[in-house]
């Protein structure tokens, strides 16, 4: 099995994308007919959570997958439903795998090395139990948050050696208040190259054929200074690029995030995609979907081609 | 319905402790004899799964709650089985609010606002779903990891005004490699010390009638040190402080952390109660779990009063 970074390399050629959808879908966001159309009163609401929420994000990911690389599934959107919503996450995970879309858990995790341990096991790696050692979700990649520092990173970055799997650490957020801790001063560096450069000692023992490391960064789309910074302390990693649209970033300010040969970036877009309908771009939900990947795609690779 | 702070209060002075017992059981941690006495081979191994990690932890909390005020459940442990640990999660979460005792949902959970605000409901708040607003875990508190800054705080911020619930910041943590970016030097002070005066400030509209915060902060009993620089600028906030035990925090370090009341702290053991067994206390893990807890607790109460 190829590396993380190797397998992201290989399916951005043949997608000929960087697009990432963010499968981030609440009930009140499924447009109204679908729900009338789907809700069965015979069930519960959980039955009814169950099913909705899983076929509106299933044909979504149908809609939708010849223009994305891949899918990330913020975790809170989820979780919000209790384990219902998780079993309901398994099972969109294991769609878009057998799709052989690259696949990103956006949970943020973050503890001390024997919870990190319980996380990696989980997401990326295996539990055991019993007699027997589960993968349970098998994602190709995670996202985590650096602020208890390298012991609760390392088993993370373990597991990725060990499965052939990738990371994305939390360096410079997308939202407002990322300046708050992130933009501090320390030594003349803004905490968040503090963050980038033990990204950087992180991911060292974990390249890939194409000299890629497995250990990326989270970059905001609305941090195109950040960006050119983090992309100096790293010029091996993949930047995972959330924010364009709804909050903000431009599509254009993606060239502060490439690397020396132009690559090294994959754009996550949510909102934009999932509840395209909402912008009228064809009355169909799927097709708007569709339409708002492509024009994503193609509007992403003309700044990077 | 009281404050968060002031239930806390209160449930500290009924029980007369300060303890909450963190609920982190792996299986592989359960002890042999009792995996042999319930393990069901009619049933496959999640129906297992589901009946021993609920029943082992259910008799630890039978057993020992008169010596504590709280539980505090690590997410991790629970997640890396899936939905099938949520599920004996939720359950759990039940069981000890039936028996009145504080429940701390210890997820570290942080991301943007419209994420977090995911995170809040499943666990503090409520969720929409299509006509129902639900309130799925609704515990008593949670934790936070503060790297975003303020806008990814906020949401959590508002539902413990509007639910009367509280919320643990990560400030100072247990861990060795805390050091990497929380000591961190900005402008003079540590980067930790930056993280407690926004906790201070998001806090200081949710004071409950004792005066108390129900913003509280995490720091490591690890840290007596980082807990007299927290405390100063905390004055009134209670410190969930993890790490006695195998971690190496001293019970005798406790008064570092301690208010002008002797008051404001609630200190938390996994390992040490919920494997107490290990230890050889006694032939049975549920007296072991009972002994060990209550030895904490008369320790720990001999070092406030």
């Amino acid at each position: 099995m190829l590396n993380f970074s190797d397998r992201l390399i290989e399916a951005i050629k043949k997608k000929n994308s960087v697009l990432v959808a963010g499968i981030d879908t609440t009930v009140e966001n499924i447009p109204d007919y679908f729900i009338k159309k789907y809700y069965d009163n015979e069930k519960n609401e959980i039955e009814n959570l169950k099913y909705i929420l899983f076929e509106y994000n299933r044909r979504i990911i149908d809609a939708i997958e010849e223009n994305i690389v891949g899918v990330k599934f913020q975790a809170a959107f989820f979780e919000q439903y209790s384990y219902y919503g998780i079993e309901v996450l398994h099972k969109l995970i294991q769609y878009a795998q057998n799709k052989k879309l690259i696949v990103i858990f956006d949970g943020k995790r973050n503890d001390i090395s024997s919870s990190a341990k319980g996380y990696s096991n989980a997401y990326i790696g295996e539990t055991a139990l019993f007699d027997k050692k589960i993968k349970f979700f098998d994602c190709d990649a995670m996202t985590v948050n650096p602020y208890l520092g390298e012991d609760g990173i390392k088993p993370f970055v373990e597991d990725c050696e060990r499965f052939k799997k990738g990371l994305f650490v939390l360096v410079k957020t997308s939202n407002p208040s990322s300046k708050d801790f992130q933009d501090l001063i320390v030594d003349g560096k803004y905490l968040f190259e503090k963050v980038a450069e033990k990204v950087h000692e992180w991911g060292a023992s974990c390249k890939g054929k194409h000299g890629y490391s497995d250990i990326g960064a989270v970059v905001g789309a609305t941090q195109p200074q950040a960006a050119r910074i983090v992309r100096s302390i790293l010029p091996n990693s993949f930047l995972l690029i959330p924010g364009i649209g709804v909050q903000g970033g431009k599509i254009e300010d993606l060239k502060y995030f490439l690397d020396k040969n132009k690559m090294g970036i994959i754009v996550n877009s949510s909102r934009d995609i999932i509840y395209a309908y909402k912008n009228h771009i064809h009355s169909d939900f799927e097709k708007s979907s569709f339409i708002a990947s492509k024009n994503l795609k193609e509007s992403i690779n003309s700044v990077i081609n």
